[in-house]
């Protein structure tokens, strides 16, 4: 049989991310090019023992179907969470419970664009959001990122060029893959822009407890009073990515119709993690495993600095961090960079090409990202010395 | 903020089902509109055994990132089981985890559906999967079901009329809402058919292996020479709904466009309950657990139809089931349906009113769907028993 596919992922590629992932599978091959949390950072002890009540306790409620929106209790306490700690949520808001972060995009994504309409974000920005933007035929701008963010006045510029935009997707703490922190300023900025164009805002936050240096920031929901900002939550950067356990904070009337959507797509969230996550929150001390998180990140990511700084710098250069997973280093400009992260390759080191998170594939970058969560001290050690190498070499 | 909608779900309404479910949370109200399996049927045993043994041995497997196609010892196993068991699976063909069968109808949607295209589809049949083709803006063609399944006829008129038709949609066995399993001689007809208009066929089939009386029926899938079906399988009722495991057997070349549409959807189904289902199928004995559920079943739907027998018939006409958990009852044609399922609500039980079926809406149907698995014996009685002084004022 001839297959004929919709229009909408006839040019559709697999995450050029995943295709990566296919050389870190030779076990000879130092992975820096994954985004996986640290696992010794997992509550697996916790996780364990609060398993084994639900089931022993409560079986039926985590076997059986639950509701689209979610395990309410798992819902009321991140409503009342996130209001009392971020000031995150009105009583125009509602709350769903997600596939982690990614199942926002899909489901805001399928309720509010048509083909043909425009999506602004940050340049780079994460590729799993932007394919999901891709996947229903949109088309995708991107407003270049300064050390404080979103430019702001390139934003303004592209709303006023963009009639169709419907949203600005924007990661503003420890930016994937950038590392960079929106500015309160920028904050309040892209807010106000927003309102002005009528556009939503996705505020994507999946690494903002992960902050390990420096004061935290308002999030953009937290001035949100004109119903124009779908906050994104996730647990699987602060208990465990394969529990697949994210959450949407946003107006009423648009959660509603990502409910819909939900039903038809995955019917709910399983049942356990959501019982695990709710039972971890409420019962043990939540902040204080954030706490140790920051220290489990603070030791990784200022270990793997002191290696850029010893290594690559000053022919390659890198935004320092203040918390999240990743570090983006630029290439001196003169340096073909998808043939040096190929030589990485060649050379057993595994890093990410900067064009992997460009809004269009032509977008200029000179960068590559690197994470340092996955890999073991020794690992990054290896890895950046080999980069190092390389770069005397450019 | 003034929200504007993409047009695929301007139209979207949630399921009537789920909102039917409003009156059941009334705990005087008896539900019969539910479709539930029964929580006597979990394996609970068994799944608190493995998941304590998951969570010692290698916490980390199920707590990380996994795969999007799905955890691979657990695919390996299907591939061969469903290949040896039913001959459901070629060289050609690829398998991939989703979120129960629910998200198999949404990816291959995603994949194979422009607007305006057509799916058809069994009438009445089952709105989860109905309001996600529609969630894509298609149109959606119903052909007449017989005791021995979809006409056959009616089918080949439908496929000449609809240039754009693109998915046959059916459930084989025990098709919800109808209870009707198509014969032989009709499975080998819709492929012939399939296959002379080169459209996919979507073979769904959840309740398979709840047959408890009469001849199990080769798949759809097993005829497929030609790479024309999608076979839609799912644990939701056999191990437990509430982990959200399913799995589709079809194309590789399809399977692959479902895979980068999963990526951005919701990356990959949790981790636990792929773990959980794998070790519950390979280190216990599987088909002993069939025939337990089968044995439950048996029970629980010889005494509703008993009930039914005694109270309904010959006022209320149904169609015998050797199978699933659904029984369609039928009206006379002079008798307002929907008003009789909004009295019974006011006499405190609840059934589906058949339009929540049917493609269109206003697709003629005299009948409603009654469910025997959720309720107790109890209250199937005393449900029954209403509904059967209902019937006598006809």
């Amino acid at each position: 049989m001839q297959y004929t596919f919709s229009d909408r992922v006839q040019s559709l590629k697999p995450s050029a991310i995943r295709e990566i992932f296919k050389y870190s599978s030779d076990p000879s091959v130092i992975s820096l090019s994954a985004g996986n949390p640290a696992p010794e950072a997992f509550p697996v002890k916790e996780i364990a023992e609060i398993s084994e009540r639900i089931l022993r306790e409560d079986p039926i409620s985590a076997l059986q179907y639950g509701l689209t929106e979610g395990y309410t209790p798992l819902r009321c306490f991140l409503k009342d969470y996130m209001k009392k700690k971020h000031s995150v949520g009105t009583d125009n808001d509602d709350i769903l419970i997600t596939s982690g972060a990614q199942q926002i995009m899909d489901l805001v994504s399928k309720s509010i664009l048509n083909e043909g309409d425009t999506v602004i974000c940050e340049n780079p920005s994460f590729i799993g959001s932007l394919n999901t933007f891709r996947s229903y035929n949109t088309r995708l701008v991107g407003v270049p990122i300064e050390p404080d963010g979103m430019d702001v006045n390139a934003l303004e510029q592209t709303l006023k060029n963009e009639p169709k935009a419907k949203i600005i997707y924007t990661i503003p703490n420890f930016q994937n893959p950038s590392g960079i922190t929106m500015s309160l300023e920028k904050r309040k900025a892209v807010y106000e822009l927003a309102r002005k164009y009528n556009v939503l805002i996705i505020e994507d936050n999946p690494y903002g407890d992960l902050r390990f240096r420096g004061e935290f920031l308002p999030c953009i929901k937290s001035f949100d009073t004109d119903g124009i900002v779908m906050y994104s939550g996730s647990f699987s950067k602060v208990i465990s990515p394969g529990m697949r356990v994210g959450y949407v904070i946003g107006p009423a009337e648009v959660i509603q119709k990502m409910v819909v959507c939900k039903q038809g797509q995955d019917v709910h969230i399983n049942m356990w993690s959501q019982i695990v996550c709710h039972e971890f929150v409420t019962k043990y001390d939540f902040d204080k495993h954030l706490e140790n998180l920051q220290e489990v990140y603070r030791k990784k990511a200022t270990f793997a600095m002191n290696l850029l700084d010893k290594h690559l710098v000053p022919n390659i250069t890198y935004h320092k961090i203040d918390g999240g997973l990743f570090i983006w280093c630029e290439l001196p400009h003169e340096v073909d960079m998808p043939k040096f992260c190929t030589d990485a390759v060649k050379n057993k080191v595994c890093v990410v090409p900067g064009t992997a998170f460009m809004a269009q594939e032509t977008d200029e970058t000179h960068s590559f990202r690197i994470n340092f969560s996955t890999p073991t001290d020794e690992q990054l050690e290896k890895g950046i010395t080999i980069l190092g190498e390389m770069a005397k070499n450019l």
